[in-house]
């Protein structure tokens, strides 16, 4: 969620809609404590706190259903939904999904979406209470709402990272596309609750959108700056230096890795980083400061603007 | 909701993919108090119940794009939302929505469809608090879900009719799709919230299938059966009879009323007959018998069974 991420041409860009939805009436507080901006929605439902997230999987856009059929399809729009839930350390409780089927669908292929719902949604006990089902002329579109709970100190917001934190993230990043790994991947929710069960985790989100978009979101949200080190960015093993597009890059700004980024104070950093309590490697890659810029240490040891469109300069390309 | 309502072409019939889907794997009921198969899904959250909802507009199939314009189909899209959250007598919560955005669409084309969904929104304090945007080759298709908590002593169910209860429904029936009030109908919010706070509903529906087939649901979620009185169904007085279709056809098939139909014990029917509490009639149709059966008592005082495409006996039609 975040209303939105805006795939392909843009006709608006995320950043400045969500602050034109702001400008049409502020939110009631008490109902809603958290709107817009984040990865997922925060609602008052009588004394309980309530998280809300959405997320949509377009044939042509985020699958492709020639390729990866209806069940994948499903599996994605789920995984992505949980995806968000984990950035926010939640647990989730159920989630709901529309789909419009093309014209030709059989039975089993509508059987199908709901399975790859369910293939991923049973693994974080997230059941599909309900739905709706509509034929068109249009390509296969699934829409996914997932609901969780806030757990121990409440959710984890892009808004609280401070100077002098350290930045980690989980896992392995770069080229889940061309792997396939956006279809595939599991969403980092049991790992997102260890760590804010074990850590005061200042910011999180998930990588979605690529590290450095994804890295700004956060200093943009917390009004603060970041330097990352390029030597420190883990890439994924699969990918290699192509003479247009170095691998660094590709890790930088491919997106669709669905990790998690998460911000906290160095010395409890420090402690993570020596115990390395998840399935999966955490590694430190940088550091928030109070510049309100992202910047990053190349392999040259020169300081760079961290572009969203990754970072094309460590090996002298334009 | 109710995964799903299927139009078009269906695959799948909706009750028989609900019995799939029950086939699945059984709900918590700790956790998940009510499935599908209603209007909306109910939750625990916490000590809390969360009543959900989600429903698509579709180009093509629930709007006309060029027709009704974008701000139009946003508008439809959340108040079909809020209908089914009236149809459980619920008090809104909030919103989120994704929109599939065709090609070309333009920045205003984006924030006409959050102010249609707004303009419906806001008027039964259901703020949007988040969603997501993503262009692609495919027509425009929103969906979106509508959070709702329970009012009183907890949901109006469809499974709750008893044998001997009044069949009411609210307003006037039939040719939404003709006049347009498919695209313009305000969601009977606060009179469901009425009726259930001072009536012993037993059951209740929002009529988006039809007369004929929101009633069938109701008896078979309640396991009853019911007769209705062809003489008693609020025909819209917009319809007129026309040789191939008889405008009592239209009042009990066409669909998209997005009126309620609800069924209470006899004594509490007179007596809201009588008083005619709320902004719009309130009309009796029929009784809830032991019979399993649901038929129609004609012009004629001939009895016909109900079927789901309404009723073509009356005028001897076939």
């Amino acid at each position: 969620m975040a209303f939105g991420t805006l795939l392909g041409h843009l006709p608006v860009r995320e950043r400045d809609f969500i602050k034109w939805i702001c400008s049409q009436g502020a939110f009631d507080a008490a109902k809603v404590p958290l709107g817009p901006g984040d990865d997922c929605a925060m609602l008052a439902c009588g004394a309980e706190r309530l998280l809300v997230t959405t997320d949509q999987v377009l044939d042509g856009v985020h699958f492709v259903l020639a390729r990866h059929g209806a069940k994948s399809a499903g599996r994605k729009a789920m995984a992505r939904n949980l995806s968000d839930v984990a950035a926010m350390a939640g647990l989730p409780m159920g989630a709901v999904a529309t789909v419009a089927l093309p014209e030709g669908f059989s039975r089993d292929d509508c059987e199908a979406i709901y399975l790859g719902l369910r293939s991923v949604g049973d693994q974080f006990d997230c059941p599909v209470v309900g739905g709706d089902v509509a034929c068109w002329a249009g390509p296969l579109a699934i829409s996914v709402t997932v609901f969780a709970q806030p757990v121990g100190a409440g959710p984890v917001l892009r808004s609280g990272a401070q100077a002098g934190d350290a930045i980690c993230v989980t896992g392995q990043l770069g080229g889940a596309w061309a792997s396939g790994r956006d279809m595939t991947f599991i969403p980092r929710v049991n790992e997102a609750r260890a760590l804010a069960a074990h850590n005061c985790l200042h910011a999180m989100i998930d990588l979605s959108d690529g590290l450095a978009t994804d890295l700004r979101h956060v200093c943009e949200a917390s009004g603060v700056g970041a330097e990352i080190d390029a030597t420190a960015i883990p890439i994924h093993p699969g990918l290699t230096d192509k003479p247009q597009r170095p691998a660094i890059t590709a890790a930088l700004s491919d997106g669709e890795d669905y990790e998690l980024l998460f911000t906290l104070p160095t010395d409890q950093a420090d402690r993570l980083l020596a115990s390395q309590p998840l399935d999966v490697k955490i590694t430190k890659i940088g550091t928030v400061n109070d510049s309100k810029h992202v910047t990053v240490m190349g392999l040259d040891g020169q300081r760079q603007p961290l572009e969203s469109s990754g970072w094309e300069h460590a090996t002298g390309q334009p």
